[in-house]
């Protein structure tokens, strides 16, 4: 169902010959209003892709007609003329669509520092347009992976209320706290303004993406949009549509973690006790960013004195006499040493939950990573060959 | 030549059977005077382990007779009694020594979390005690090895003013900016004072242990000291002992830099054109621990643009467009964009240069740091069974 879930949009996704092999590259996400209403939140990142660039213009408008994703390149680094190419590829969407260009978001993703092939692109966008539908959601989400393994889409619908969120997102490595590498749109029939939409955004955003942390690597090319039809009608209450569309991004995120380049385990990081929220996300990912403890992990050793190494090299509130910590649910750290018997811990699952207590506070937050695995290696020391 | 190259010094290496197999693992590094001013620098981790803590009370003092190093266990992370065993240790040396506990500084390597067996740790300091040479800094050096596959000694005389300065270090894994897991034994027969000491020392670890950052990650453990015997009997001018003393810490920093876990490249990453020396060091550390780029180097592929993704994610002074980078002297970035064609860059040596020209200012750094590989994952994957 993907991005097509909610009444008002239609999407394709096509073969435009930018990745070798003939797989899908081009996706083309269309809404049909009667709203275009739009938010969008963009990667933190200083070297920022053309199409972020571009993308953040158009967003600062308010309104959104389409969005034109490509996999096969990033068009990141590509000085004046990459700008001149997405530049081209919105114009040649609003060309199609009989449209404004400048409410066309473009996004790219794949390698950074070459430009994209645009005599392939270009006549892509026609032929994507010619396919768009009200099925086109996954063909849309199977266009932009790159080293994903699998399509990553979601929807939820408030049945009381009447409305729908759906969502597409790509994404297998470089997630870090400012998105990295990852693509996503999400749409819905509910009719809310910019504004509305953007708090929503950033909100669900905060506590679902951006505490996804791979590898510390942040994209020149993260993009999350929000795009709003109003094709149902209704006007939903702001912050119960905010609790669904934080349902929505925590699925993909769920998606993404998943599904990260080479990673063997779904690490969750809990960190609790924090003297503040900050705090708590500090030192989660401090430890979601330490090689060696993910390491550890992979090698299914509940190696807790690298949690407490990543711990004691942050800023946070905490006395180190008084961290406790818990590896799938033994504490094998109490008050900053020894703890109960580390053999009790069970790490064959996929899932990994690691618990820091700081004891110095109320405060809490939740970290994803991922184990580091020679897998990780091989895919990022191969990737443009 | 090791620790013992200088006048006034004599050390032991002994198999105390701390780590399995009966390698040695604990050496005894002895300061005969007539002086025995000392400086030392530590770890930043918060977390610090027993000797560390130990040793940093001892250094307050400005004055040590003796080193006990011990591989085979860091005694991190071992609460209260952990820190008897390591005043247990500087005990029993002094009573060997026949001298003041409160001058014995303790180092110890290896895995967090654990106590160290005692009962094979103190017999073992009189056997070093009784093995003590002018010619045992080698067995010293070869002690203090964890993961090391070598041991790590340097020396330089300076001729005409007729001092020595000698060191020996161990540490393959968890170099960081805070010197990460790694031991370091300076000595020398000059006759300075313990202020003097501490600068030369904070001034020579600046600009090298502290700038190579092979995966991030802050030891527990970390310690470098700086022992006079004075026995030299002269004074030499404090800058020309720095320099000569940075020579010593530069020849062990790239030891332990080669040496480095799972490594197969050796990276200099220079930063030039910065707007202060700090923001080159800034760049120079996130672009040591990115991941991603680590992967690509080891695939001997020059992919720029994880280069300017890790540029991007700091707060430097920089601006996108105005950064050039060039790797092995190609410059493949220029104006961050393409520049020259990266097919000219040759990565097939262990060497690698990544020159990074923020266009900012006067000002430089450099930090080197290794390839990310499979191997270093298998070994910190299967580090404590």
């Amino acid at each position: 169902m993907s991005v097509t879930a909610p009444l008002g949009f239609r999407a394709a996704g096509v073969a435009a010959g930018l990745k070798n092999g003939g797989d899908r590259d081009l996706a083309l996400v269309v809404n049909d209003g009667p709203s275009r209403a739009a938010a969008g939140v963009f990667t933190r990142n200083r070297v920022k892709a053309a199409p972020v660039l571009w993308s953040q213009q158009v967003l600062r408008g308010g309104r959104v007609r389409a969005v034109v994703l490509n996999s096969g390149g990033a068009n990141a680094c590509t000085g004046a003329p990459g700008f001149q190419d997405t530049h081209a590829t919105a114009e040649q969407a609003a060309e199609v669509l009989d449209d404004s260009a400048a409410e066309i978001a473009v996004c790219s993703t794949g390698l950074i520092g070459e430009r994209l092939p645009m005599d392939r692109l270009l006549p892509a966008i026609g032929t994507a347009a010619a396919e768009l539908s009200r099925d086109g959601g996954l063909a849309a989400a199977d266009a932009i992976r790159t080293t994903d393994t699998v399509a990553k889409i979601s929807f939820r619908r408030a049945q009381e209320a009447g409305y729908t969120i759906g969502g597409m997102a790509k994404g297998a490595g470089m997630l870090a706290p400012s998105l990295a590498t990852m693509l996503c749109v999400l749409t819905t029939d509910a009719d809310l303004d910019a504004e509305t939409l953007d708090r929503a955004l950033r909100s669900a955003v905060a506590v679902t993406f951006d505490r996804l942390d791979t590898d510390g690597c942040i994209s020149t090319n993260d993009t999350v949009l929000l795009l709003a039809s109003g094709a149902a009608g209704v006007t939903p209450d702001e912050a119960e549509f905010t609790a669904l569309l934080t349902e929505v991004c925590a699925d993909l995120t769920r998606q993404l973690l998943v599904d990260a380049e080479g990673a063997t385990k779904a690490i969750t990081i809990e960190v609790v006790g924090a003297a503040s929220v900050s705090d708590a996300v500090t030192v989660g990912r401090a430890i979601a960013r330490n090689n060696l403890l993910k390491c550890a992990i992979h090698g299914e050793d509940p190696n807790w004195g690298r949690v407490l190494g990543a711990v004691g090299a942050t800023d946070a509130v905490f006395e180190p006499d008084q961290v406790n910590v818990a590896i799938n649910g033994v504490w094998v750290c109490r008050n900053g040493a020894v703890g109960d018997d580390r053999d009790k811990v069970d790490l064959r699952p996929r899932d990994v939950t690691i618990t820091v207590d700081l004891s110095a506070g109320p405060e809490s937050a939740t970290v994803w990573t991922t184990d580091l695995t020679a897998e990780y290696v091989h895919e990022n020391s191969a990737y443009s060959t």
